[in-house]
């Protein structure tokens, strides 16, 4: 373990991270460089300066990542409409590839031959973490200290924090909460506790970013959301950064109980789990973007989509964002988005995000072949015949000959 | 057209159908069968009967289809969490497949060499009735008046009607709508009108199966699910058939404002058009469907339905239920849905359909491995170290040979 | 039929589009604009001026398009590993976008308001023709006189010829060949005559462009392909043009008795058919280009584009070049092909193609890693056992839970 | 390491897995049961017995498996026309299931609480052989010595036999080939070697199955193949059991050169190897099932299993044979099969296998309506422009708006 000489930890400025720099430093003799990111988690970072130089940490990096995070992680994956099994908007997942890429960056900027996360060896985030991190620095050393140590126990961390003078002020704030939590612009989850059986409701003050659907206003909100080439650009007619829309349809959105989900999903790593997560502004805009595109997207363009978008989610979800796959089915996604431009109304109303109206200079939306009135010869109703019968002739061929109707 | 000896009607009973009865017999001067089936849509057909005896026609077969519609069509259809571009439960695509096997089944039994709707040329309807009608007898005659006739504004039918004494009085109901609508037991659908611009919100006074958000009551109703092979048994522990399932669940979803939906979508013969929909049970269905599949089905099988449901909706709603693709889509699912059993337990508030527990003797949901607790061995972190460092070993070749990372 | 004042015909200079230019001139009323490419089909193209003139055309196009066909859509087709049905490299289907874009770019020119062609009724290169027009110039009118005329059999053909001073030595040479047959670059084809029984075996004096097996060479032939970007830029070291690597390529590979092939495929308007091809060139570049890709592509883009590959066959067979979809799948694949780089070996043998090696500066082969010999420590053996337990991990609990096991 | 009491080896009676016996019973102290088959790999099975009886072996099976590993597991395989990565028949990985299940099988009948087998740590087989294991048994102890132990090297090896008496004469025969191989009766394959380096080529002398084209016969063999649901059931009329289909077209198109592959494949494990096989009755199967799908398999479904295949052979390839995955999709593609009957002609010539003719009582080819002569109205040929101006909406509609063309 003596051939680490300097490791770039991911650092949240909390216990479990905490304990990590200094387990670090005396298991493997080495230097810790900390790196702490503003990702919209909601909670300050500067703080996370003083307690590494606690620690003894000399290099710090304490970052303010939300603009990149939106505007290059969840905005690309958005416009694939993604949701991994039905229902997971991969708040989680989207917000790990660039805290990889920072990891390493900062690895190659100040020497490091190492990096470390506060993950667990069960879960998702490791193997998310360490993929980027190998697929960026091939030949770096990952140090994933709860797959290494003994201190599997809350309190074998609180008897090393006593033993190596870890102020467990640190960990105040989380030990309210029974949930395991992480937060970032997209979303806020949980996980453990009562969730952990999954017949069990979760109790409504574990809700941290919306109201409930009873305790929102009795009268709508409306907003209408500008989409650019995919991305959302303005809300309400005002242009916004990509991290600003979000944080602006978060705030309306929890203000209007929106984007609460709870349900039991797949884990990379083989085993079945239990969350519960809030996605306010991300739900409002999956719905609002299917509604852009439903004006704007040729019909084939958008099954191929569909039918591409459960693999895409799984990529990133597994972890390989930083992967030729990812790559491959973004430009094909991307392609696609060219045109999808417009505006799009939405009803914002306890718990619902209803599109009640879509416009857009790109529509492909022909009210004049649409129309159940006179179309004025716009569309030949005879054509369908020929059309019906060509697609019919497989199947009469078929029956034809006896085949099995039904 | 001479040669049409007979014609089977798919007949509401309504004005345009009635029409059709005596166009057909004046124009094919042959006789005319009428079929009219209840598959839910909320209104009487035993009316029919004197309708069509009134017009001449001496077959008339008048069929309760409720529970086989929902049996072997709506849930089939559900197993595979069917959603057509993102949003449509495909509530009147999976009504046509059974309408078209009857068409053919009487044609069969009277002897009669042709089928006839009343489906206009510029719709999906229409492609279904006659994709089904061709692949069950590949022979048939499909007549298709909306293609065929003059009669294409209201005008000329009303003086078709009275032209040929019509009591006009058959579509007094219709009348007040300015919607085409279309309802069977997964749904009722609304078109034309102001809808026909996709910017325009629907009337609050279009909906007829649901109550608004708004209206809804303001406390939560909460539903037991039980679901056996991927289809529900049993509300509230009360066995049910399949059609009372549906019926049930439309009604206390209706009354909770659940199910409404307004989209932009694109039909199999080319153009867009925008139809609003309500579709209570289904949009409960769904979800708890996906809900007890969360906790029963393998990741693997599961993410492998995801991308061919796409596909599999496709189908369906391009009027291919009859059809070999369908077949082995359908086996593919249903392999799957064997040990799709258990119980959900669904909150339904104000439009808001939520999850709130799930639990099955087939789960496969292991609490002692997901905890965040001590596992007591049942999984060894250890073993990511390799499972990371093996599925990254094609991305550190890579990286190593200088390929792009970013 | 008064309304077309112009319209650009697809003209071989053969007897069947010779009618045509007359039939349309009659028919129509209308000035006909000839358009004769060379793609290939080894025919001299000039002589169809002549014809053309002599049947009164005014506005003669003929064009060498063959470096723009092998450039842009033979090479493009070929970086997906494009195959129809298993069998089929889609030599038909791949020269008529061209067409169509030319057809139209000229229609365009002249102020056409019409284009035409020879195609039947019958088969795919109508629709292929026809969906390039319309998706190029969407109020064009489309004439297909095969659909239209009552010139049903050779017999009405060769009356109408003589009625109208059609010499008839136009067709002096097709006559001689029983088959119905299309050439150019990529391939020629066959269908028609005694083909139409699909037991009956090809005749051997039907091929045109290889000799058989039996009689190539008893040695080997050896070529080294250079790929660039997924294209091949040189033989055996000489950098050529697309269009000559495809000529050199046909000529090697007819000579040694490769590419044959005999199928029956599903035409797009519902009918099986069965067809011969010759394919030398292409057959040895599919086999070279999947040699190369299988040292320069990663895995899982490598797994994706064979999974692509089907639809973007079906794409191209179908018609639709020049759609959204082509585009969205071909972004994917040309994303894939930036280090598809480096050189194949092939051995060319009485009808096989081998290849029997293949090097590149981008290989993702590790031999350090792939050693059957010691590997110095480059992969620890010891990670395939964690692998292999994560990824067995869904599976042992299911096993378990008792599910089915075989 | 004492947690094992009895542990069943997949035994091959060669020099390897006699070591293992030996390693086994020293290292876990425990006792070995051997287990045998015949698959087909040439070799005599019976001669194991003396061999395991010599390393004090008290329980030893050996077994013809011959007919259940061709008519459970190659066959059904072959039904998905099953090729991984374009060009890999999956010769091992096909038999790796059945071993696996016949290894848990023997566990439970001799109380043993281990298997083990003699797979490298770097390549598939152990992965295949595992995920079967656990699959079929979730708490069986896995035992993979090449993981384990310090024989990294042939002198180690030997070094060890010379201590433990185990006779070296065991090796003499593989001894001779500087190729690792692996036979059964789907293939025999090579790597390593010389074969390490992808741009070198094969020797001649490698192959052992068949001959090369250069010295097959100079007159091609013609063979009759009969299908039934999908499978061969007879050759040349003669009824075969499935092993002996196989048997059989092996000698006949290893005698004609057929069925040689040179190629470099991406392992589940992450790296790329190059291997070759000979799989020459495969390969005409392959081929002879694709003809017959040809004439029996609707358009769409054909096109879906194309669709399918790459992930079907992924997960063959992987190793989850035993998986709910996999069990999908075999309902998918068995559902198709129930028609794919008939005979299939062959000419086998100097290492092509080309179809020359096929022929079925469910044939979908209606000769009627494909002809170029008249058809009699079986087609009409003015549907197709319906057909044509419907599909060519879509793209008019947007080409109208100006969308791009090209």
């Amino acid at each position: 373990m003596s051939d680490v000489k300097k490791v770039v930890l991911a650092y949240s400025g909390g216990l479990d991270t905490s304990v990590i720099v200094k387990w670090l430093q005396e298991t493997y003799n080495c230097e810790v460089v900390t790196f702490t990111a503003d990702i919209g988690q909601g909670e300050e970072v500067e703080p996370a300066r003083a307690k590494a130089q606690a620690l003894g940490v000399k290099e710090i990096y304490i970052e303010d990542l939300r603009e990149e995070f939106v505007r290059d992680y969840v905005f690309p994956m958005f416009r694939a409409n993604t949701i991994y099994e039905g229902e997971y908007l991969l708040g989680t997942s989207i917000a790990r590839p660039l805290i990889a890429k920072r990891l390493i960056e900062i690895a190659n900027e100040t020497g490091a031959d190492a990096i470390s996360h506060g993950a667990t060896g069960k879960g998702n985030d490791q193997v998310r973490f360490e993929l980027g991190g190998y697929a960026l620095k091939p030949g770096v050393k990952v140090i994933a200290p709860w797959r290494e140590w003994d201190l599997t126990s809350r309190e074998k961390l609180m008897a090393y924090c006593e033993e190596h003078n870890i102020p467990v002020d640190f960990s105040n704030k989380k030990k309210k909460s029974p949930y395991s939590m992480d937060a970032n612009l997209l979303h806020i989850s949980y996980e453990g506790g009562i969730l952990e059986d999954p017949w069990a409701e979760a109790e409504d003050d574990m809700w941290r970013w919306s109201v409930s659907p009873e305790a929102a206003p009795d009268t709508p909100t409306y907003v209408e959301l500008t989409f650019e080439k995919g991305d959302i650009v303005a809300i309400d007619g005002e242009a916004l950064k990509a991290h600003e829309v979000l944080e602006k349809l978060n705030k309306v959105g929890g203000d209007n109980g929106i984007g609460r989900l709870d349900i039991v999903e797949n884990r990379y790593v083989g085993m079945k789990s239990r969350g519960c997560y809030e996605t306010p502004g991300g739900t409002i805009m999956l719905r609002a973007h299917r509604a852009i595109e439903s004006l704007t997207l040729d019909r084939e363009e958008a099954h191929l989509k569909d039918q591409l978008m459960p693999k895409y989610a799984e990529v990133i979800y597994n972890g390989y964002w930083w992967s030729p796959e990812r790559r491959m089915l973004q430009a094909a996604i991307d392609e696609t988005q060219k045109n999808v431009s417009g505006v799009v109304r939405m009803k914002l109303y306890k718990g619902n995000a209803t599109v009640v109206g879509r416009k857009s200079e790109q529509s492909l939306f022909d009210e004049s072949i649409a129309t159940f009135e006179d179309d004025a010869g716009a569309y030949n109703q005879k054509d369908a015949e020929g059309f019906i019968k060509l697609n019919a002739l497989r199947l009469r061929i078929a029956a034809g000959k006896g085949r099995q109707q039904s």
